[in-house]
C-alpha cells in the first residue's frame, strides 16, 4: 500500500533527494568512499557546502551583504544564539505558540523582553494583528508558521525595527524579504533536510553590537568567518539540503514553491470546509498555515475520532494526528507534499463522510 | 582501484553500517517510508535511540546513575556546556593539544581554571606526566587522545577529583572506567557514526550543582529528562551510531577493539621504526595513539614528501597527510580500520624504500 506522508517533522521529502542521498552514502561521487567517510576539509566536501549556500541565496534572493550558515544543535539552540548575538538592550518577540514561548524563555536570560503581541488567549489560534511595535526594540522576533495550530504569516511584517524569523516550518516555500531581517534560522527538518542541520541566513553588519562576551560556538562570528566548518558540520544532513535544494529550483523555485502550496491548501481546506464532519481550527482565514493544516470533527461527530484515524491509516495517511495540545488532525504539507497525496486524503474524508 | 581510509574525521566506517544506513534511508523497516522521514517522536525511531542508548551502556559497562545522551552542536558546542554544567568555582585542564586549549578557553569564560601540566613546550608530542592535582577542583578535564599529535592516554588517570574526558576520537577502542567520570562526551565522527550527533555520558548527580542559570539547551538536565528528545534529535546520525554499535558488540566489544587497535598499531609503527626513511613523532613510546598514527621523513630524506603523498595517494591511500602543525604523515586507525588497510599501507612504505 502506497503511504502518504503528513508528518509534521521530520517529514516528506522528495523521493529524488532521499534515492540520491542513499546512492552518495555507498559511494560519493565515484571516488569509492561513503559520503558519511570523506572528511569535510576535503576537495569533496566544500563544493557541497558552497552550492548548498548558493542556492540559499539565490533562490530566496538574499543580499549580498548575508551569510548563510548550516550548523548542528537545532533552532531551539538558536533560540539561546539569536538573544546572546543580537539582544543589547530589548528585544521585542510576537508570542505566536509553543515555539515563540520557547524563544522568548531564552531571551529572558540575557536581556529585556517585550512581548509585542499575543495570541494565547485563544490557544494561538490566530495571528495576532495590529500591534504596536515599540521603536526602540533591538529586533522583533516572528515566527512565520506555527506547526502546532497550523497559523502562518504569510507576508513579512512592515514594523519599524529589524525583523528576526524562526522559519524552521515554512522556509522555502514562499518568496521572503530578507532585507527586512537580521536573520532568519531554523531546524532543516521539514523543507530543507533531514533532521541534523539549522540553517541560519544572518546579515553580517548585524553582528559584534552586543557587549557581552559570547562562549565560541554561540557566536556567529565564528561560523560566518570559517564558512560552518569551525568544526565538523554535519556532513550527510548538509549534502541532503544541496539536494533539496536542487529539487527546490528545480520545480521551479520558490514561486513554484508557494504556487503548490496553495493549491495544496484550497484542496484540502476547501475540503475541511465543505465536509459535514470535520471544521478547521484557525479562526481566521488568512491566518491558516498552508504548511500544517489542522482540522478536528464538529462537536456532533467528536467521538469519531480515533474511527477516522483508523480509516485514514488504513488508507496509507501517515502521521495526520494533531498534536495534543490542539486534538484532531494535521495533515503537514511541505514542500515535497504532492497533490495527489491530499487528494488521497481528501477522498478519504469524502468515503469517510459517506458512511456517516 | 581499492581505497584504503586513513582519514582523521570523519572517517572510515564497517561497510555493513554504511550499506544498512543506505538501505533504511530508502526505507525504513520495509515501513514504505524513508528513515529520514519518520517523526522521532513515533514508534519507529523509540526503540533506535533507546538500543543505542543501551548498547553503550552493555559496551562501555556504564553504571546505572548514568545517562546517556546523543545531541547535536559536536564536541566544540560541549567546550562550553562542560563548565557550564560542572564548573562551581575550580576546574582542571590537561592540556595535552589544540582540542584540550579549544576547551580551556571557554572554561575560562565562567570560572577559574587550571592548566594541571602542559605539553605545549614540545609542540605537544607527549601526555604530561607526575603533575600535581589539587584536591579542591570541580573536576579535570582530559582529552584522552589527540588526533593532530597522535598522542593517546591509554589509561583512565588515577586522580583525587571526578574526572570529564573528551573521548572523541577513541571513544569505543578501550574499555573506560567510567565510574571515575562525571562525564565523558565526543564528537560521534570517528568510532561512532556519521559527523552530525555527539555523545555525552553523564552521571545524573553530578548534575545541578552549580548557581548559574543554564540556558534550556545547554543543560545536560534537560536532555537527560526528555531521553535525548527535547528538541527534534539527529536522527540518521543516531540510526548510523546504533548500526555501529551493533557492529561493535557482534566483533567482541571493546575488548576486541582494544586488541585489534593495538595489532594495527604495532604493525604500522613497526615499520615506521624499522624503515630508514621514517621516524615517529610522539617521544615517548607509551604515548603513542592507536587512533592516529603520525610519522615524518627522516631530515635527510625531508625532500621525499610530495613524492611519498603521490606514491601512496597511486595505491589508493587516502587521508594520510599529517595536519600542517605537524607535517609529514598521519593513518588513522579507527574501529573500522583493517589490519588489510595497514598492511597496505606498510607495503606502500616498504616499496618506497626500496626506491631510495
Amino acid at each position: 500500500m502506497k503511504k502518504y506522508n503528513f508528518n509534521a517533522g521530520p517529514c516528506i521529502l522528495p523521493r529524488e533527494v532521499i534515492e540520491n542521498t542513499a546512492k552518495q552514502i555507498l559511494d560519493f561521487n565515484g571516488i569509492g568512499l561513503s559520503l558519511a567517510e570523506i572528511s569535510h576539509r576535503s576537495k569533496n566536501f566544500q563544493p557541497v557546502i558552497d552550492e548548498a549556500s548558493a542556492l540559499v541565496k539565490e533562490l530566496l534572493d538574499v543580499p549580498e551583504s548575508y551569510s548563510v550558515l548550516f550548523l548542528g544543535g537545532g533552532a531551539s539552540l538558536e533560540f539561546h544564539m539569536i538573544p546572546m548575538n543580537f539582544l543589547v538592550k530589548k528585544a521585542g518577540y510576537l508570542n505566536t505558540g509553543v515555539w515563540a514561548k520557547k524563544a522568548i524563555k531564552e531571551a529572558k536570560m540575557l536581556g529585556d523582553v517585550v512581548e509585542v503581541a499575543s495570541s494565547a488567549d485563544d490557544n494561538y489560534t490566530y495571528i495576532p494583528k495590529g500591534y504596536e511595535v515599540p521603536t526602540d526594540l533591538d529586533y522583533l522576533h516572528i515566527t512565520t508558521n506555527n506547526t502546532i495550530y497550523g497559523t502562518e504569516l504569510h507576508n513579512d511584517p512592515d514594523v519599524p525595527v529589524r525583523l528576526i524569523g524562526d522559519m524552521s516550518s515554512d522556509f522555502l516555500s514562499r518568496p521572503v524579504d530578507v532585507a527586512k531581517y537580521d536573520c532568519i534560522y531554523g531546524g532543516a527538518q521539514k523543507n530543507l533536510s533531514m533532521a541534523g542541520v539549522t540553517f541560519v541566513i544572518v546579515k553580517d553588519d548585524a553582528l559584534g553590537k552586543v557587549d557581552r562576551q559570547i562562549p565560541t560556538m554561540l557566536d556567529y562570528r565564528t561560523h560566518v568567518d570559517k564558512g560552518s566548518m569551525f568544526n565538523t558540520p554535519p556532513v550527510v544532513p548538509i549534502y541532503t539540503a544541496l539536494e533539496n535544494l536542487r529539487w527546490v529550483k528545480a520545480q521551479g523555485g520558490v514561486e513554484a514553491m508557494a504556487k503548490i502550496a496553495k493549491e495544496r491548501a484550497d484542496l484540502l481546506y476547501g475540503e475541511i470546509d465543505r465536509n459535514k464532519l470535520f471544521r478547521g481550527t484557525v479562526k481566521n482565514e488568512e491566518d491558516r498555515s498552508y504548511m500544517n493544516i489542522c482540522f478536528v470533527l464538529n462537536d456532533e461527530y467528536n467521538d469519531l475520532q480515533q474511527e477516522f484515524f483508523d480509516f485514514a491509516t488504513a488508507r496509507g495517511m501517515v502521521g495526520i494526528k494533531g498534536h495534543r495540545s490542539v486534538g484532531g488532525f494535521r495533515a503537514s504539507c511541505y514542500n515535497a507534499q504532492t497533490i495527489e497525496g491530499v487528494q488521497a486524503l481528501v477522498d478519504t474524508m469524502k468515503e469517510f463522510e459517506a458512511q456517516h
